[in-house]
């Protein structure tokens, strides 16, 4: 946990975003909170230039539309030429045929490091069967401690086909690659009040893949682990008349104030 | 106002929004605060499939483009066919003819369940004389006791007219629908020094009316008060070094703690 | 600086902006927040209508695409026309092609009252030679006392070829027209940790000139000092678990209590 973090703050990678236009402020913020540097683009004349000069591309489907889709195959494309690390935030997969069909198709042509969502979102694209209610997991897709195992042999799988590791976020976190499963502990579920948690999560994600390109898998752990602390932190933080507008300033606020050494501290996991 | 809240909680609407990017994100948490889902999606190869899993669609025309406008006819005329309510927020109608000629052909093309505005918006609309300055109402249209009634008159009009429920903020508010009107006194003139608190409005009336289907006008009523209430709330707790940004937060945190008792209570309305 | 600050003050500036959707949110708040009023609009149909009715245009290249710039081309010869100021911001200038090319092409077109960007951005545009990386001016092109006088030439010949005042952002400040040069000592590091606080500056800049069409070089200089004096009222502020997130916020509320006496009593520069 602590050298990935340490690697972030010390090669403050540039991360590409290609997103949503909901949540693109935060996650502008959560990276220059973590010591990495954003930029945000989505023109095709500048796409190829954009993902040349940065470390890492994240590529979110939050608010894809017709224009955007070409967009993000090409700088997907050119990342893996680059071999840089890409991260896929499949937003509401399920939810459109439209989300569906670009995820899997993203899928299809890019080699991706990380692939990021909740479990509906995830099941979706593994099994081509989930329960996507808009932007939200389904509460049959809840994570617990008796389906967990179910589930990561379910991420294993989608990892072993895509060869992506595969990040899962919910009351408890997933992180899995084809032979190993961690589940990770961090977090508060008032996060779920605060829109773009988890495009933050895949940002950030970018950014620790980014500074350790050899390490995907624990550089995803410790990204997922730092988000959850922070949500914990920040709501410890939480006054009686503070709600999800505070609470979204005080998670980001958190990122700015840890240092590997919390993170290592706090981060709670163990191994499935 | 406290079953029209009440409602909301129990219901968990998932609102589709085709909004603007300025105000987007307050608008996502707004919805979250108040208990609803918010999901935002404006490309015209998912608009049905979006528009059909939600319960209520908001149409805002805010940063209107030639590639949304289709898409908010398309998502509208769905929602009608499903029978989803529809909320419009003619953002700047008066003060460019693309953004009045949208708003009155969506008018003619769809049936809004409500239509939200400033009272210069609004006039455009009903009278096709308006006093726009940008996004803001002109001077001449602040609502006074002494105008209120001459007002409400108009938009009892508009909504014979139109089919939709009328929703007009100002220092006063007023609701009308064809046979009555309602003046609502909750809200802080400081509202205005904040972006977006008409936007996050029409996106809590759309979670409101998508709740309370058979009864628009009162949940409409109620959203109103909340917003403004909220809006009273967040003022009181401004410190002397607080402005419009700590403000804007305050304002989503009272509506993250507001209860449809405390609604109940403050909201503050009469017939007109 | 006070006098034009007052000028923002009375005649609250309608500020039409043509900007990017990581930022557009904090710039609208903070033209409220210093009085004057924002209108965004990008869409070509409407774009004359919005540029009539304003008072000075802000076109900020942070995330452009092909849709767009002939918007700000449009609307940048239609201010021209009108004799309204016009701002550039040439987010990432030297990042790409396009957003250099982009940038040089408007300067050509459109006569601008002022263009503020990092050194690395008008060094790119000014001599063809930029060190820019990503959205953020290279270490090497930091503004220190011993090399301000070099980059002030730089400016002072770029402005004379452009008719512009060039405003460039970094530790020192300087503001240019072609024939003298300010550095301004307001300012705190951490801006640089906020997302869109250079935007911000833009959206500021235009509000003054709008304000102050006859004195573009001194409303520019205003605006650079009250946006870092807001940032250092704002560090002042920052308890031990702020961070970035509420740093942002502040600012903003630092700009929303400002005052003609405050900025001109706060206000540090010097000719050079």
């Amino acid at each position: 946990m602590k050298n990935e973090f340490e690697n972030v703050k010390k090669a403050s990678p540039l991360v590409h975003n290609i997103t949503n236009y909901v949540t693109v402020n935060d996650c502008a913020n959560i990276l220059l909170a973590c010591g990495a540097s954003p930029i945000m683009s989505d023109a095709l004349g500048e796409v190829c230039d954009i993902t040349s000069i940065a470390t890492a591309l994240n590529i979110n489907i939050g608010t894809l539309n017709e224009r955007t889709i070409p967009v993000m195959h090409k700088a997907g494309k050119l990342s893996n030429e680059l071999n840089h690390p890409v991260v896929l935030d499949p937003v509401g997969a399920g939810a459109s045929a439209l989300r569906t069909n670009t995820a899997l198709e993203l899928i299809e042509n890019i080699r991706f490091s990380v692939i990021r969502g909740n479990m509906s979102e995830i099941k979706t694209l593994a099994t081509g069967f989930g329960n996507t209610k808009g932007v939200d997991a389904d509460a049959s897709d809840k994570i617990t401690e008796d389906n967990i195992e179910s589930f990561a042999q379910t991420l294993k799988e989608f990892s072993k086909k895509t060869g992506a590791v595969i990040a899962v976020s919910g009351v408890i976190d997933i992180v899995a690659d084809k032979d190993k499963a961690i589940a990770i502990f961090n977090g508060n579920p008032m996060m779920s009040s605060v829109t773009g948690t988890g495009c933050q999560l895949s940002a950030l994600i970018a950014a620790f893949v980014g500074a350790n390109p050899d390490n995907i898998f624990g550089a995803t752990a410790a990204a997922v682990c730092a988000m959850g602390l922070c949500g914990e932190i920040a709501y410890n933080r939480m006054g009686e008349n503070d709600g999800n507008a505070s609470y979204r300033n005080y998670i980001i606020d958190a990122m700015y104030n840890l240092t590997p050494d919390k993170l290592s501290d706090g981060a709670k996991y163990k191994m499935i």
